[in-house]
């Protein structure tokens, strides 16, 4: 029987995925590196029930993968920003959007495309450096657009197909 | 409600959870990394029922994560080695165990280490490659061994606990 959770598995990969394998977990973090931060943008984009979305911030709150932050003083309202551990998940994304790309394509394209902040040059996200500077990148420094396939149908698994 | 896939996501890291995210799906493929070929010992490891393991087998080799390789004439008999798209899958699980190295790691240290088998430098898994020389890494690269947490109790999440 597959235990309810990896706590028992001696394996960094598997406890990743305890913390953000989960499909709604998944899907948070990806709005959360797109830029979203208020509960109600969360539901809005999401489509998700005010309970789960509150449990899974709440989660990501506690592994220091989200931080709370007030915004407005009366009445008082917070929003999430990424926290140390949301952000060292950037190249885990970085990784899983290229073999996704790769490997589960639209017709037309990558549904989101990616560059160098400084210089423009498109990102190599197995290195995670620029491909036309050679530099080193980090979070702050892709700069992350609607790609060719955005618009698309969503892609098939290109082997499965 | 949540879709019971992502295939109406036109998100390329929602398509990547789909194919490798599912719990025995992510067990299976740590397996293969770890050099497990045979039926009977994913079997034995996992301690997984024939049927799902059948299936989860049978669903890499249409992905192309897996192929079926015959190692004997008689009886026939099969073996499940990496192919490509599964060997792409190696940035990602890198990334996913120094994620997990850091943020869930148990009291000894990491359960695995990993260096360059060319000069034994430790590998930098944010940018893959090695920090004594400055290679770049890929799977080939990369001695992957039992580190000091290997025997630990699992760990825990450190911001968590």
């Amino acid at each position: 029987v597959l235990p309810s959770d990896y706590s028992d598995i001696n394996c960094s990969v598997a406890r990743t995925l305890e913390a953000v394998g989960e499909r709604w977990s998944a899907l948070l973090l990806r709005e959360t590196f797109l830029g979203t931060r208020r509960f109600d943008d969360f539901q809005r984009n999401l489509g998700i029930s005010r309970n789960v979305l509150s449990t899974r911030l709440a989660r990501f709150v506690e592994l220091g993968i989200l931080k709370r932050v007030q915004y407005q003083e009366r009445p008082a309202r917070f929003e999430y920003r990424l926290d140390q551990a949301g952000k060292d998940l950037f190249p885990m994304l970085m990784a899983m959007t290229a073999w996704g790309d790769k490997y589960a394509p639209t017709a037309d394209g990558p549904p989101r495309s990616f560059s160098h902040r400084d210089c423009g040059g498109s990102i190599d996200a197995v290195h995670l450096r620029c491909e036309k500077c050679g530099q080193d990148v980090g979070l702050r420094d892709v700069w992350g657009e609607a790609g060719p396939g955005a618009q698309s149908a969503p892609g098939t698994f290109a082997h499965a197909a």
